[in-house]
């Protein structure tokens, strides 16, 4: 909550939190939540894969998957035959599911076990999956799923033909009821382990992205785009 | 599959597939599931974040946290107060849970938005999860946690106090109802598709770590442990 109050104060009146609920309020850890609306619009934005979770015979799944978010919607796709595509089809009423985007930031290690700890930034959603019927929704979302991965790539690329929209499913899950849990900083130690001839602090964790490597049958004379160039420097 | 047919074959006897089950084998896909108990092993041990899901009130929860492999054995620890673990505390027959682990190792760009992927690998693990009671076996757990994140720090640190193991909660989940799934290789586009004038490829995704940054509190002369500088080349 500290790292984001000043925004939190500043925009109040243009994004106002998201509110607080049961199943977002952590049982331990409560000054590490977040509910800034732009924080979480944030960390959602800057990742691509998100873990879906739903219950399947009263038993959870948690199953990996690329997500986007458009405004206050957060879309993921699959083939038709996948089990929560499948399963949000059949439910009209909306299918509960739980989706999860984590970011690590580093590794924290302190003097004691007991406080080795991770720097990191998630958001939680909680909520119904509604299946996108709507041939509109469905290409807009188809859209900015490529798009969330590779900024600009949609209208770099072959649109989805009759045959593969209807082998797409689409899903969609509103932000309203949703948390960012965050860690930051450096290691938190008991005073009297301070004077411990342990190696302590922080570890910084990234992703980075490689030198592009070309399809073998590019047609001849395809440049890298610019969006790849950019991205991956 | 095709990646691990070779390992699998060779060493069948000492290290025999888990067993194909409803929950672990996929509705769709089914060519990139794999079942072999080294390549689930291998991403395992890569990782040390995984995602947790568990049913609360018929909904489903998944909450990023750290794990650790101990031959057949996952654990999971927490605070006493955490949700997962103090429903886990109160369920001597086991609480259903999936823990699901991703690693990210490529964006693939097809010329058409339909082929667009990801290149992963994921392992799910479906069970019940038990709390660790017994001193010993909770005690390795939490050296093994540690130890998950930066091999041999566990010795190169406090071990928790009495005071600490009791705030400590220590899940266990069995490795036995577990499939990996993974993709691997370049673009899958239409052979229609191959002339069209569109960059396509694959982006390499690493996690990568930055240069340690000290504790400023860290008794005079503690050097940079050599597990740090090793595997923050």
């Amino acid at each position: 909550m500290r790292e984001t109050a000043p925004r939190e104060a500043t925009r109040q009146e243009t994004a106002p939190p998201y509110p607080r609920t049961d199943r977002t309020v952590p049982t331990r850890s409560a000054d590490r939540a977040s509910y800034d609306r732009d924080l979480v619009h944030a960390i959602l934005d800057e990742a691509y894969v998100c873990h879906l979770g739903f219950v399947r015979d009263g038993a959870p799944v948690v199953l990996p998957t690329l997500y986007a978010r458009v405004g206050e919607h957060l879309y993921v796709h699959g083939s038709t035959g996948s089990r929560p595509l499948r399963m949000t089809g059949r439910a009209p009423e909306g299918l509960p599911v739980c989706l999860t985007v984590t970011h690590v930031d580093g590794l924290v290690l302190a003097r004691s076990a007991f406080h080795h700890s991770i720097n990191y930034r998630a958001v939680v959603v909680h909520g119904l999956a509604y299946d996108v019927t709507d041939p509109a929704e469905k290409r807009a979302a188809l859209d900015a799923l490529v798009d969330h991965v590779v900024p600009g790539r949609s209208a770099d690329s072959r649109p989805a033909n009759k045959k593969e929209l209807a082998a797409t499913a689409v899903i969609r899950l509103d932000l309203t009821e949703v948390s960012a849990k965050l860690r930051t900083g450096g290691v938190n130690d008991e005073p009297e382990d301070l004077a411990l001839p342990h190696w302590a602090g922080v570890v910084p964790v990234q992703r980075v992205y490689g030198t592009p490597v070309p399809d073998p049958l590019l047609a001849p004379g395809t440049e890298l785009p610019s969006y790849l160039t950019e991205s991956t420097c």
